[in-house]
């Protein structure tokens, strides 16, 4: 019994391998090559530990959210990273994602099963305080990335501030101090001219 | 004040990006390219998660455990990866991630600095339950590797069984179960072919 549980755990850790074949559209930060999902999601998952003191939201269950974040790109393995811009990719993600992690949380034994699958519910239904910082640390990542890299992705896709304004909210309800600093650090990208500024016309404030 | 430790969060963020350029001797499953070190402590922190009821001793703390592993690493980015037959990179080991980690948790706002290092330190000590189970997580992961990859990085070095058992010990005291499936696993190598045995004269028990 304890044994078939163990199959069944090995099998899942040989099936995720799979997350360090996904690639991104964000550069690591010597621009060498694209990120991965898998180890998106150490950067990410650290970054939940170093930056939790300025949660706007007081004793937040850090354990809770790492093992969120170590989990919540999993899905990506069937059905691969949809860009955050991309707005037709976006109408199937979900249905895509469901399918994803019924398959893969279904190599688990049944109770690992239903505990990982609420995890990353948790998640993508973003409700709670964990997973609205988890998602904010998610959006914020490649923000970073992209002003550290010269803005390669943002241009190699024709982005521009609104798009990412848009795209941070969750960083807005998250955390007074890293909305500020991810206003400030588009500011910055755009007057280095790494970030394109809307049209007036079309401006948000 | 906030802004200077966030600052100093967002600088060593950008730092310990760097731990994805670093590559290990193990492949990744599909063959394709070595391992990073980056999507390694992914790995074995979901590891950790998953395998959890395996552990000899009840009650560990998960939490201080992924985060044990999500850091234990980090010394790489300066240090470099030392492979773990490699018995010359072994003299210096101790001295080369000392300083990479006075340097790298140096980055951080001192009571940070002070509680990543004490993290760290408890990993490398590894005399506490917490520690132990880690280090032998850390030392299964390439195993199931290499397993899985025909043994490509155990033949590239040439090494036989009696050296990744040795290696392996840390598995043997953290966990009866994944002992057992350790032995297995090496037999299942040498029927493979994929591993190699010891010369009789030199057999381990």
């Amino acid at each position: 019994m304890g044994n078939e549980r163990l199959t069944q755990q090995i099998s899942f850790l040989v099936e995720i391998d799979k997350l360090k074949t996904v690639l991104r559209k964000t550069f690591i930060m010597d621009r060498s090559r694209h990120e991965n999902t898998a180890e998106h999601s150490w950067h990410v998952s650290l970054m939940a530990v170093l930056l939790l003191e300025h949660a706007n939201e007081p004793s937040l269950d850090l354990h809770r959210i790492i093992r969120m974040l170590l989990l919540h790109d999993l899905v990506e393995i069937d059905a691969g990273d949809t860009f955050a811009y991309d707005t037709v990719g976006y109408q199937d993600k979900e249905e895509r994602e469901n399918a994803a992690a019924e398959r893969l949380f279904g190599i688990l034994p049944e109770d690992q099963r239903d505990e990982w699958m609420t995890l990353w519910r948790e998640f993508e239904d973003g409700e709670t305080p964990e997973a609205k910082y988890a998602a904010a640390l998610d959006r914020l990542q490649p923000v970073i990335h992209n002003h550290y890299t010269g803005g390669v992705s943002w241009k190699n896709n024709g982005i521009v501030r609104s798009q990412v304004l848009k795209r941070l909210q969750p960083v807005r309800e998250a955390s007074e101090t890293l909305w500020k600093f991810t206003q400030d650090i588009l500011q910055k990208s755009i007057d280095l001219g790494i970030l394109r500024d809307d049209p007036v016309s079309t401006k948000e404030e």
